[in-house]
């Protein structure tokens, strides 16, 4: 058994970023040492590492990486390989916010940062360790708050991955589950298999029922059916961004799975740090990644749709703020009007 | 290029059940000959054959085959066969009642053939021979009607397997889009992959492209987005069965399809033959198949979900009649309260 709860899905040795290799799950537990830049790029785009916060921290170690392995001789030398740096990493993932996040934060670390190119060095390599200490204290504040909303004998339905394998170790959204069991509450999980990377079925039921967790998959289309069913109390999501107006950017399926809970009078909650919301942007603005339509033509190297069908592979969907019944964030649980309260918040 | 529209997915060749290997495509179009009523069994239960209305003439030419082969020396020797036959056929797969209408309409064939055992093995064999021939006759018919609610240039959002590769040949929601082409309409469709055993993806995608459709793939928890997106303007899907006040048993996602087009005002049509149709059991007492995990955890003998996971696989779902725009049959198109027009049609 692996205890997910002491694993770290992102992590500094010293020299090199040693990530949990998702792409590998659940058949084996690898992990990847990044020694260089491009090595960390390449293992971001092809989700060696994914989840908004785990992808956050795994950039900010990029910079990391970019400066301990650099050969400027000043100040400005180093900040300008931080800023193509940081470029390349932004047009990794563009919809996940937390991304261009970690990346701002190290880049006005390095520029309020006195002294000399090593100060800024070890300024920044720290700066990094600390986002990523920082990440699991805030997965578990988002957990005491969302705990509060859940009910012994809940059995609450989750898409996608959101749990130490979506971020530095905890969860969100299954950090509030989590967080309830350690209160003492009893919980049952239904987990969506989440076409077409299926983070359902191979990273977050494994780490569940690793973890002890009572863990029930079902295909995305069973989502109706079990909450037609009575089966589901609660619905808890991650985001990849959340907008100042609560518009939530998750993976492809929220939009539908919320939908669906609203239609049976099921709370339908969205479990996010504060590094996910993007108080600047205009949700129509937002860039949906389109992904390799090879993610959905292939399955384990096997070819599962004739060559020849067009295929769609969005990686996000928008779940409009009218369909959430609370945000459960690091700063307490936010309630519609979502302009207000995130107003608030944030303020 | 395969030609659905002039395949069949069943036929007797004489002595023998032919029946497109539905198990191997898309990659191979090969074909299973049964030549033993078990032999027939087993391709039901192992989905060679699937699709209600292929199933229920797979099953009619079953009892011919159970006909053919019999030693009895009277007719009530037959008739106990047949009965028998009629017993296990039932038993494989509860939902679609296609199935037991065709076993039915076999056994009272036997019951009211005049004659000696020979004239009841011909008329057995002959009667199943004209079912496969009507159920062509129907599906044209429910074209013709659907296509009426067709406009040019829409884009269809189609689910599972309707076409030649689900009945006999030409197809039920998929016969609408083809008779809809054939009037010079211009269409686009949309097949969702239909997890778990992927009927969207290795067939119905497959028959759309062979026969020169526009079709695009999605998974199935992008039927949302797709939707928002403006992209949808009608959904059609098949049905295993219709009770007489209008729920309808069709393939797992069905009932949140139709729920998400209820949410975006696209107009949510069932096309499905008079056989579909229940008007003796209560909804709540139609048994919804569950099969096997292992559709769910492997994907072309792969494993996807860890072990020790626990899976849900229900077959079917059930959409209520205030979900269902219209009911497309080959009695004309079924407009709601569904009660009253079911009755009509039926009278």
């Amino acid at each position: 058994m692996v205890n997910f709860q002491n694993l770290r899905t992102v992590r500094w040795d010293g020299e090199s970023i040693i990530l949990i290799d998702q792409t590998k799950l659940p058949n084996k537990l690898t992990y990847l040492k990044c020694k260089t830049f491009n090595q960390l790029v390449d293992a971001i785009k092809r989700m060696v590492v994914r989840g908004a916060p785990a992808i956050g921290v795994a950039a900010a170690m990029g910079l990391a990486l970019v400066a301990k392995n650099s050969n400027a001789n000043t100040r400005e030398e180093l900040i300008n390989e931080l800023n193509e740096a940081g470029k390349i990493l932004r047009a990794t993932r563009p919809t996940a916010v937390n991304l261009f996040w970690a990346i701002q934060r190290i880049l006005n670390k390095a520029n309020l940062t006195l002294g000399n190119v090593n100060d800024l060095k070890l300024a920044i390599i720290n700066e990094a360790q600390i986002m990523a200490e920082e990440d699991i204290e805030t997965n578990r504040k988002i957990g005491y708050y969302g705990s509060q909303l859940i009910n012994n004998g809940d059995t609450i339905l989750t898409h996608c991955s959101t749990g130490t394998l979506a971020t530095v170790s905890y969860g969100t959204a299954l950090g509030v589950i989590r967080a309830a069991r350690e209160e003492g509450k009893c919980i049952k999980v239904i987990a969506t298999e989440t076409r077409p990377a299926l983070q359902g079925a191979r990273l977050n039921a494994f780490e569940l029922k690793e973890d002890g967790f009572d863990v029930t998959l079902i295909t995305d289309n069973m989502v109706g059916y079990v909450m037609s069913k009575g089966f589901v109390n609660k619905v808890i999501v991650g985001a990849d961004r959340i907008t100042k107006d609560g518009y939530v950017f998750n993976k492809i399926g929220t939009y539908q799975i919320a939908i669906l809970a609203n239609k049976h009078n099921i709370p339908f909650y969205v479990a996010a740090p504060s590094s996910t919301f993007d108080l600047v942007s205009d949700w129509h603005d937002v860039m949906i990644e389109e992904r390799s339509v090879d993610e959905v033509v292939m399955i384990k190297g096997r070819r599962i749709v004739p060559k020849g069908v067009k295929v769609l592979n969005p990686a996000f969907d928008i779940t409009p703020p009218d369909l959430i019944t609370a945000l459960i964030t690091d700063k307490g649980v936010l309630k519609p009007p979502y302009e207000l309260s995130i107003r608030n918040a944030f303020s």
